[in-house]
């Protein structure tokens, strides 16, 4: 079977929130984490939704996640801070650091706060969104600690890097948000995982197998391969830019680098930068001189059926049409939920609250 | 003639001094410009080298560069600043723009810092290791105001950016610095000169012409083309990557966005943010665990004839070979310069000083 279930976003979000619930979080928690999970599918990266609950679940049997552990801010000073997670949900412990981080660049116009010793954080966009709220630029640098190992460095032909992701948050007055979020690999894993599940071959110069080989088969990455560093024939660039998180995200916060602690918890360490736009000029004369890049950028010729886009706008796009057409899950994974919901006894059947077709058509 | 002439690095700082001093500069300006087009040379980025002798002259008599102008402090709240160059040498403005910087790194934790209304800045490796030297992490983010146009947007088919590069420093205790220093376009627009003047074409994918149709000679750059974002297939990334700087260098210190004032002068507005690893971590152990992650990756498989570098190595390896076989220049770049030099009555004959075989063969 490959049968595709559609779902009212709020079914899913209640869905998660009972499971985190029964698995022993408190309220805020079960409500922040699922609603995250939610937003990522609505926003078109299923790689980082719903799919998840059943790992985060697994990690939270593994004590990698620890329903309702509180982060503590270990080091403070003026506007830096190093925040340890003491194992929470990644949500709860990056929130937590964007929340002091935001708080600390109204006080003194710039702040830098890590986090260390968390679950996965999800997307990194959500977080630099919380800063365009508050008028602020925000940079967010994630990395994986000692654990994960995916991408291959620049000419090198096994794993010895993480993801290691990059989001910019950029203040605007439009109702949905101006943000970039990106892997600095050619892509994240999880969208290998959609490949492999939807039976896709990756694009060519994407992948290595264990050997070293190019392939376009992500079997072969899950058979020990590797995935590339972003930029082609200008993979060192990519390279760069990993190593560059894997310095400010990993070694900056003490939460080491890929490789490095190959027994240690996944360990979404992050280092968050958050900047007072109007510490260097006008908040509104900053906005508008965004849009009128954005304009221009916009009207830039393109070819039959291409267009410029902005940062966030195919998000922006997905999310319209997916609150329209339900959120899709395939059978697989609603199978995978239900065994959890199960497991801690949450009464709900999740494949009778779904559909096999798309909510409105 | 496509003769090449090696010189003493020596003999072409002195060159460079004397000229700066004889078109106005102070002494402090002369050497600290003269040193670090060298340095660019010396570093195998010829692009940013001694060759911008000529075009720095012709911004100096377009009154874009001032000689002896002293960038002013605007904006000054704890650890953020924002200054105004008044049209000074790029290096001047932007290397008072990191002094400010560190020292605010070193009292706050943190500081970010924007300069804006200052000529070509050279590499931007050069400010992030002086905040290496100080023990500080660096990241420094550099637009071109609202003048240069080069670079395409992702599906776009002309030039709507600039070349916005990114940098990276991090402190060590090698006697070389660990530092990226990148565009985030396929290359920076002075590789696609080197190209033209070698007569070589530029890699698959990297450049369009001004139809927008894909092409590898360089000329049809010149002729109206653009330059790609980094990235290939994941091109999107480098526009993304792309746009961030252009908010950060450009947008955020009033610097204003490519192709936003056509008629500007050139602006290499910056953006350097500062971070003092002490007040996250003890350095001595930063460091370390630096010298392990690298050594890691240095480890990784390779094929025949690959190599796994570290950000930084490739520019140290170029810089000891080039002090043996003495700084290259073509016959035209040392005809351009003599002109300047002949214009500014300094009394030297730049072809007398160099020889047609490298130093030490």
């Amino acid at each position: 079977m490959n049968d595709i279930f559609y779902f009212q976003p709020e079914t899913l979000s209640r869905m998660g929130f009972d499971l985190c619930r029964a698995s022993g979080s408190p309220q805020n928690e079960a409500a922040l984490v699922s609603e995250r999970l939610l937003k990522a599918d609505l926003t078109g990266h299923p790689s980082h939704g719903i799919i998840r609950i059943p790992s985060y679940m697994a990690m939270l049997r593994h004590d990698w996640v620890k329903p309702g552990a509180v982060p503590e801010v270990v080091r403070d000073n003026g506007p830096t801070a190093l925040i340890n997670g003491h194992r929470s949900y990644g949500q709860v412990g990056a929130e937590k650091a964007m929340t002091v981080a935001i708080r600390k660049a109204l006080e003194h116009g710039i702040a830098g706060v890590g986090v260390t010793n968390l679950a996965h954080i999800g997307r990194l966009a959500d977080y630099a969104n919380s800063a365009s709220r508050a008028g602020c630029l925000s940079l967010v640098f994630t990395s994986c600690g000692g654990v994960s190992t995916l991408v291959a460095p620049f000419e090198g032909l096994a794993r010895r890097m993480a993801t290691n992701p990059i989001a910019l948050g950029i203040p605007s007055d439009r109702e949905y948000p101006i943000v970039m979020d990106m892997a600095t690999s050619v892509f994240a894993e999880g969208k290998l995982r959609v490949m492999l599940a939807a039976g896709k071959s990756a694009p060519e110069k994407t992948l290595i197998d264990k050997d070293g080989n190019p392939t376009t088969n992500p079997a072969d990455f899950y058979a020990g391969g590797a995935l590339l560093p972003l930029g082609g024939v200008q993979g060192y660039k990519g390279y760069l830019l990993n190593f560059m998180v894997e310095v400010l995200a990993g070694l900056l916060t003490g939460g080491g680098y890929a490789g490095g602690d190959p027994k240690a918890p996944f360990n979404n360490c992050t280092l968050m930068i958050v900047i007072d736009v109007q510490k260097f000029r006008e908040l509104p004369l900053f906005k508008s001189e965004l849009e009128s890049m954005i304009k221009f950028l916009k009207d830039t010729p393109v070819a039959e059926g291409g267009e410029v886009l902005y940062p966030g706008e195919k998000e922006f796009r997905h999310e319209q049409a997916v609150l329209k057409s339900g959120v899709p899950l395939a059978d697989q994974t609603v199978k995978a939920i239900q065994e959890e919901l199960d497991r801690y006894q949450v009464p709900l059947r999740l494949a009778d609250l779904g559909q096999l077709t798309p909510l409105v058509a």
